[in-house]
């Protein structure tokens, strides 16, 4: 358990680049996809079904996590490795989007955000401090600071103001990793400032300043649009150092992330691929297929002959038609897992076409290829 | 696709048999338990894993089948095992009790019952021969004839106009059978007759008359109690032939099981393992648990340690207690799972007592640690 984390940069194609971070839980491969597995569980996939995948590592949420079943009952159990059977890397988010996006009663001061659990209306206070003690009860293998991810949009000025509070409680956060972790965890701080490239630029300067071995960008994908985010990015990732490992918070659909690589992101992490999955919705190459939809009822084909995971190579469409119009369990569970695989795969393409000096004619062929809107 | 329907007896020890029933798509050890998969799924359960907890057949209901995505529907993708992908025997029901307890506007006549489809409103008959071509559509290894399940209790005039009914509907279910299914399928005949002595006896006698391969007792676990169907089985499997499977539908509890087998029960079936298994119920040898249990809340050991069952052996209690609270997929998931693989291994426990000639003691033992209410 005492490898350092290190990242190492392998290729780059334009913007897009191949490399590797280095835990003591093992390597994972960029650009990378993270299945979010919000509280101690990919939902309806066992984990040994995400490991097939290819995924190299998964997501944390510290807001759930702290209020059910709590930090400290996650480390009574040995951390969140072993409390939910994963034994690769885990990140973990600071909490803090969450409480924004899910908690009653918030009450933001420089101190911290006081407030309410969603469940049970109990009353918790999350610190820059207390969120680093949080991450390390569960054993992340890489954390978050502790920012404010304001909403979209916002003036220049209170985003500016925000940023500010973000920057100050990053200092706060190293400080307190400094006391709690060890070696083998890592801490990003987050770049903020919303659309605005000035505040982009100071945020990605003060953060080196006060120096972190990763950099998450946050604040985008929150209603801002595709463009708007990839033209945020473009002005974005060249303010960040090209030898740490740069990840994209919160993103996204499988155009979002071929347009997040060819910007130079390295990570990323996102509900939408279980989320689809248990609503029927299953992502290809060729774009977002609903299962639900009649005309699968009598389709014989899979969602993929060609793959190696058995959810996307073994069943019908008209299977998968039939058990979402029955309400079975096994719809979601097939089809997250179909999910997962599909992203993982498009990860490796992405990667394989980086390190051959093709990843625009790669992502040319898939934007050509992926309809949105099926 | 040409191997023979065929039942060896292996071993007796008192009532109790081990035996053989050798399908076209494999073998089935008994005494055996087969899960229910409803409508094309082992409800929460890939069939992966249903097949790793070493059970040799599984269960599929005419009536939901019929209704969704209907028996012409599952025939074009190639019948049942293909549509789910069950590689090996499958059970099939008459759709019949069913009928009687889900459908709408039922309306039994010589003929069959008429009824309305719970999901749609739909308007269907269910005849004796029409009953096969679904089971032979669906391409079900062993059939069941139509019958009648007459509610608990019942007068015995009624309960004998119903056996009689039934008993000209198993003629019926023969001679459809005869016409529309092949050598390597089996058709039982259902053993009615509700409490009464005479009844069951005169029920088993002319069914023998007309000739099956097997027999299903019927009509039990209704409402009579344990004490009650016991005493049944103690007067019905002995008017029963020796050298055919004995098969007791929709049993049951972990006692039912050990006080069927040692009456001379070879099979049962019931959608207790995975029901319990969705509402945080484990069955153990020690007897059910309940997993939503506040007294599971850090409770660091599996359910089993010793059970080859990843469900049963990699998660904490405390996990899954965690689970269901938070109203994971995962909590039923591995619960079922976990269920299935017990009632899987006690299903080779009683077969290993039976063949030594133990079983008396087998089930002393598992009376004497099995508590029913935790």
């Amino acid at each position: 358990m005492t490898t350092p984390f290190s990242f190492s940069l392998h290729h780059t194609d334009g913007q897009a680049r191949t490399g590797e971070i280095t835990t003591s839980r093992g390597v994972i491969r960029t650009p990378a996809f993270m299945p979010v597995g919000t509280a101690g569980t990919v939902k309806a996939v066992q984990m040994r079904d995400v490991e097939a995948t290819g995924a190299d590592i998964i997501l944390g949420n510290t807001y759930h996590l702290m209020l059910r079943p709590t930090a400290e009952r996650v480390a009574k159990f040995g951390g969140l490795h072993k409390f939910s059977t994963w034994k690769g890397p885990i990140l973990t988010d600071s909490g803090g989007f969450q409480v924004m996006s899910l908690a009653q009663m918030r009450k933001l001061t420089e101190k911290g955000v006081e407030f309410r659990s969603h469940i049970d209306g109990s009353k918790h206070m999350l610190t820059p401090e207390r969120s680093i003690e949080i991450q390390c009860l569960l054993g992340a293998d890489i954390q978050m600071q502790l920012d404010e991810c304001p909403p979209f949009p916002i003036t220049e000025e209170a985003s500016l103001e925000s940023l500010e509070l973000s920057l100050r409680w990053a200092q706060r956060s190293k400080d307190a990793f400094a006391d709690m972790a060890g070696p083998h965890q890592a801490l990003y701080g987050i770049v903020q400032g919303s659309v605005f490239e000035d505040q982009r630029k100071r945020s990605a300067e003060s953060l080196q300043e006060i120096g972190f071995p990763g950099y998450s960008v946050g604040g985008l994908a929150v209603g801002e649009g595709r463009e708007q985010m990839f033209r945020v990015l473009d002005f974005t990732t060249p303010v960040l150092p090209k030898d740490k490992p740069r990840y994209l918070m919160g993103v996204g659909k499988p155009l979002d992330l071929v347009g997040a690589v060819e910007r130079g992101i390295d990570m990323f992490d996102c509900v939408l691929p279980t989320r689809s999955g248990r609503h029927g919705q299953a992502w290809t190459w060729d774009g977002p297929l609903n299962l639900k939809n009649a005309k699968f009822v009598d389709d014989e084909t899979p969602l993929d002959p060609d793959s190696d995971c058995p959810a996307s190579r073994d069943y019908t469409k008209g299977y998968l038609n039939h058990l979402f119009r029955a309400g079975e369990y096994l719809g979601p569970m097939l089809l997250s897992w179909h999910n997962l695989d599909f992203y993982q795969r498009l990860m490796a393409a992405m990667r394989a076409a980086i390190a051959e000096d093709r990843f625009a004619q790669f992502a040319a062929e898939f934007r050509a290829r992926h309809r949105e809107k099926s």
